[in-house]
């Protein structure tokens, strides 16, 4: 049955992924006519799995199993129902489909709470450049200066809601409160390869990273590749070479991952020593305390090499989110279900990629579930999950949903 | 009168500077009507010293002290009159006042042998792309197809030598043969920080440095910086961090100098892990053997980094040119003048720019002495030198004169 069930869900993902501004490919904006046509499409298949739907005030598209007798807060299952540019069909839309599937098989088992399953409106922020709106808007972090932020033809987020059949002056309106939310799971590919390292087909996550990102700058001098000797040489691309193996060696052993992304010599000519080299390092720890302290360690590491070298080191920070941790309580249930499920124990993971859950962290509890995809392609049309694999998540995304009942979450955080 | 006389050089190198295509700055290209008129100046100055002028089939500038009866082969000494674009005043031009206020303070004694002072016409190759014309010709290394060759303005550069006077069907006719060349002798900056870092106004050349030149391609596997773990990472960027560390530290402990000036980062993306790194080695010695073994070593070292880390790496040789070692005689003479004009043991350093001595020595054996240039500056309009280094300099090149024709240079060799 659950092969079949995930099968079932794959041909949805295949169906969903129709509704696209482009031919041959995946990409759904949010706001826009084929994210409407999904959000018809997902509601057409959430009330026949029995769920009550509706669309909220910044066009997130929700579904409701009914608990004739709520004694506790909603539960609120989902993932993201928008895209990238060409993107792949699994990257937010698996989570809404394993909910729905999910739901759909719980359809006659009455649980103590509502269980809400939201196909969030925005995630990737492909449109408006900026991210999660959707998610944001359910947990009150809505701020009305978005309307004003126009697409790349000019059509300002107020008017698209408009044509999308919203109420711009609605938005964030209708938050939920921490008092209305038992806890909010999500179900979302890995996007990495740590599963599929692992031989596993799901995994546990323990936290969302927080990253933090910097422009470094190292100065030497340039000379002439020639006739200066090296024990003469202030060689900018030797001092940051010094320092990209730091990064990599602190990156292996603790808790955090540390990329060198960009690295730009000057003057770059084949016969000139180097005079300046600029980088960018991008840290990134589930555990911000593991990622400050990286920070201040590496930042030591770099200045001390830079100073034996006699070099220039500034560096300036362009960017940093915190790091948002999932309860404890849920990954141990997560896992519970994993190992029932597959037979071995549970694969814990951080998630190194934002998610809708890291703004739901903000009025409740948040649990998260990856599903292995293959070698860790996302963002691109590869990106490929496979039938087993989402039969595995089904079944204990099923047998989460039940067993949440047994936490109280919101009195024991 | 040693001081005065490097006063008198400095004095000409600045009248030499102002015959420039440029104000405010000195460029002087090869058969230009600024380089016509320095030769003159030049051939005034040779006249007044008591030399015999003429210019050669390639424009090449010449002054001889006459040697009333010789019985040995002419000694020629000399550099270039040609400069590269916005250029310091003593690249080349040093080497010809050097040698022209030499032979004036020899003006009255007689030598066994004739004295040849010569100023290249072209060395640096800024017009037609192609360096060393003026040596080449001398040595016999002319090649006619050269006269094709089209500048900038779609001049070719036959056409440039009727503009200059010049019969371009001679060109390259009156090389020298080796039996009528003692030897070859040539003063020049430094164009390095060597002799400045051990304290020396001059120092004597060992040799002109052989080079090979590489393009080195990295290939690994582009991430998400955020999902995958460091174990998992085929991180291209990293693997050549390693590579430049090799590199600098065989350079450091070696005979030769190796750079890395050029270091591309794909996809150069702040959170993408590098999927490839294309990078440029620039590998330097005076000694074409430490050179060979350089290179060997050194890719060795390269291919074992990669294999560890299965990076793929492939590399391709973009430029090579052999080592020519100076005449060691010369350089135990050269020693021997420096150490009676400083009170100190001469330094010897290689010379890892190219000079027109590297061609001269395809017929002759050659020697030549650096000068010191403030903070190894050169090909720079801020290219400096002090009074008394010159001063010293001089001496040098007026006792090494005299001292030649103690050594049967030709059939020594």
């Amino acid at each position: 049955m659950t092969q079949g069930s995930g099968g079932t869900i794959l041909q949805k993902a295949d169906q969903l992924a129709s509704f696209s501004a482009m031919e041959n490919g995946l990409t759904r904006a949010y706001l826009t006519p084929e994210h409407k046509q999904a959000h018809q499409q997902l509601a057409d298949w959430m009330t026949e799995a029995g769920l009550e739907v509706w669309q909220d005030s910044v066009g997130n598209q929700w579904g409701r199993k009914l608990a004739s007798n709520p004694t506790q807060p909603t539960l609120v299952i989902g993932s993201h129902s928008d895209t990238v540019v060409n993107a792949g069909k699994y990257d937010g839309n698996l989570g809404i489909l394993l909910g729905l599937e999910a739901l759909r098989q719980l359809q006659d088992i009455e649980l103590p709470y509502h269980v809400d399953l939201v196909a969030f409106a925005d995630e990737e922020g492909v449109r408006f450049n900026t991210t999660l709106i959707g998610s944001s808007s359910v947990a009150g972090c809505f701020q009305p200066a978005w309307l004003d932020i126009k697409d790349d033809n000019n059509v300002a987020m107020g008017e698209a809601m408009l044509d999308f059949g919203l109420s711009p002056e609605l938005a964030g309106q209708d938050a939920r409160s921490p008092e209305e939310v038992k806890a909010y799971l999500e179900v979302h590919i890995e996007q990495g390869p740590v599963l599929e390292d692992a031989n596993q087909a799901v995994g546990v996550v323990t936290g969302i990273a927080g990253a933090k990102r910097f422009q470094i700058a190292v100065k030497g001098m340039a000379g002439h590749a020639g006739t200066v000797p090296h024990e003469l040489r202030l060689d900018a691309l030797c001092g940051v070479a010094e320092m990209i193996s730091a990064i990599e060696a602190y990156g292996l052993k603790y808790n955090v991952v540390a990329t060198v992304g960009k690295c730009e010599v000057k003057p770059s000519a084949v016969n000139v020593i180097p005079g300046e080299v600029n980088f960018s390092l991008d840290i990134r720890s589930a555990v911000q305390q593991d990622l400050e302290q990286a920070c201040t360690e590496l930042f030591s590491q770099l200045e001390a090499i830079a100073h034996r070298r006699e070099l220039q080191l500034s560096h300036e920070l362009t960017y940093q989110a915190q790091a948002v941790p999932c309860d404890s309580k849920l990954q141990q249930q997560w896992a519970e279900v994993v190992e029932i499920q597959t037979g071995t124990p549970a694969s814990f993971l951080a998630s190194g990629a934002g998610h809708d859950a890291m703004v739901m962290a903000n009025i409740t509890d948040i649990g998260i579930l990856f599903v292995r995809c293959e070698k860790g392609i996302s963002h691109n049309p590869r990106e490929q999950v496979n039938e087993h694999d989402v039969g595995v998540a089904l079944e204990c995304l099923v047998e989460m949903i039940k067993r949440v009942s047994s936490q109280d979450t919101v009195s024991s955080t």
